[in-house]
């Protein structure tokens, strides 16, 4: 892979950019305000405007709502031979691409799996993808070149590529990311409502459950906005689990003594059901391992895909 | 102060015992499991067994549900001249000492601001309280040598000593800490739905929202028990916003397309408000200042307590 355009020079596209450009690609760096493109430059991510001839590879590090729209676009000025996206949500944008009629071969949805609380190229980082899952979630219609082009990019940031339908991404995501942010959102505007005197006790624990919630809320309401089929099935019972604890909270705090030890036992049950589900959280290090051989080795095209994922990868539209 | 009896020799108990035997006092661990009480003395922290006259302080770190039936007990043998305890909530504890008849001159609340997500001697550390917050709450009947004999304490343990009401105390931990606690358990506990292979995508954001899920049920319990009312004043506050989201995503999944601008907007309000709440969540270091000079000099009981303190202070019973 000699070429890449990035479109969109944010934290993930910038961060993509100073990767490949380190690594010897030639990079291209787009973005709709022409002065952020030049600050991911002026970081060394690379050269701003469109590439002379079409790259080997387009990266459409923008938001989800916007992927199936700059790809049509850029599909019509013909910048690359092969295209991928970095959304959070991976079934609406594909919906609709098909729909507006972008040409699938060529393109291979991917969400490497790695963020910070910034946004913007001044918090891009070269090692952002070192050793982080790289999902990607090839549709029926995606060609092997450009699979195996969206392979070598995941290898070039030093990231494990991991393949899944993307239903089952989506599914996954809305589990393990998009209701813990919201969570930790709803959490957080409880805050609004202590004394500043009140958060002089804030804790480790405290950080650690809202940190996430100082994202972007534009860019998670879009987030959101795509998966809400999903997030929505998590906060269903999230909310069956949270009606019993305020009920089992409210027999504590105003019901007869006589019935404080079953108030307690349901809020108990509660408890211990968030200690096991916690226990299957896994720990740092122990993420997805590569579902193939190097990428480059034998091509991904002709590499077996992990089972359910042709079973998870439906033509659209 | 040259002996302190440590009354359970738990993760917080043995923590505080091994600072006190480094610090050169004389420490002595008692446990309803002799083998507990034993486990600690092995690590470093102490004799096993009650002290040969009254010790300067009593340290009662048992669980929030048993501290008042324990200071009867030990004030009726009379184990020292003054007692503490840890636990994290303050009211309840007092009300019930109040009423079963304990000397509260002798008795001034506490609450080291510092735990882990282990229980037992074996993971007690020396340094466990080193610069974090450790709350008092005085109440109007504490004397001032106790209070004395408590800041000793802190002091020795390296924390910052925080003056508070019981009442303001357990408000502030039910917005910091207990409803904190609550959320990553629900949280946590929709894990329970997920295949294990949709749990292969978590990274550091649903690790660090659910890290305090891990804690003990049955502690967590007898501590949500004891401060039902405040934390349900939280979740109801939570349990508005989350309707809110649920309506909102309900609308962006299921709504015409009309709907859906404004579905948007209500979902990034919530978000919007996340994220100012995530803002006032003090940084790490910058936590409460003693509230006073330092202990010993001058003495507590000749301090000014900082505003609001004697507000919140009202005799008990």
């Amino acid at each position: 892979m000699r070429s890449v355009v990035v479109v969109g020079a944010g934290l993930i596209g910038t961060s993509v950019a100073l990767d490949l450009t380190a690594r010897g690609v030639t990079t291209h760096l787009l973005d709709r305000d022409p002065g952020v493109a030049r600050a991911a430059a002026a970081r060394g991510a690379g050269l701003t405007g469109p590439p002379p001839r079409p790259a080997d590879l387009a990266v459409l590090a923008v938001p989800p709502g916007q992927v199936a729209r700059v790809l049509a676009a850029v599909q019509r000025e013909g910048l690359a031979r092969a295209y991928t996206d970095v959304a959070s949500v991976k079934e609406v944008p594909l919906t609709h691409a098909a729909a507006a009629g972008c040409d699938l071969s060529r393109f291979v949805g991917g969400h490497p799996m790695a963020g910070r609380e910034t946004s913007g190229p001044a918090g891009a980082r070269r090692d952002l993808f070192h050793g982080r899952p790289w999902v990607l979630t090839p549709s029926a219609r995606s060609g092997g070149e450009a699979l195996d082009t969206v392979l070598e990019l995941v290898a070039l940031c030093g990231a494990r590529p991991v393949v899944m339908g993307h239903r089952e991404h989506d599914r996954a995501v809305a589990l393990t990311s998009h209701t813990p942010h919201l969570v930790a959102s709803l959490l957080a505007g409880t805050l609004l409502r202590g004394a500043s005197g009140e958060l002089r006790l804030a804790g480790q624990g405290l950080r650690d459950t809202t940190r996430v919630a100082a994202g972007d809320p534009g860019l998670w309401t879009d987030i959101l906005s795509g998966n809400a089929e999903a997030v929505l099935a998590v906060l269903d019972a999230l909310q069956g689990d949270l009606s019993l604890a305020r009920e089992a909270l409210h027999d504590l705090a105003h019901g007869c003594p006589d019935a404080r030890p079953d108030a307690a036992a349901r809020l108990h049950a509660v408890l211990e059901r968030g200690a096991r589900g916690r226990a299957r959280v896994p720990a740092p290090g122990t993420g997805p391992r590569p579902a193939q051989g190097a990428p480059g080795a034998g091509g991904a095209s002709q590499m077996a895909l992990p089972q359910g994922v042709r079973d998870g990868v439906r033509p659209v539209a």
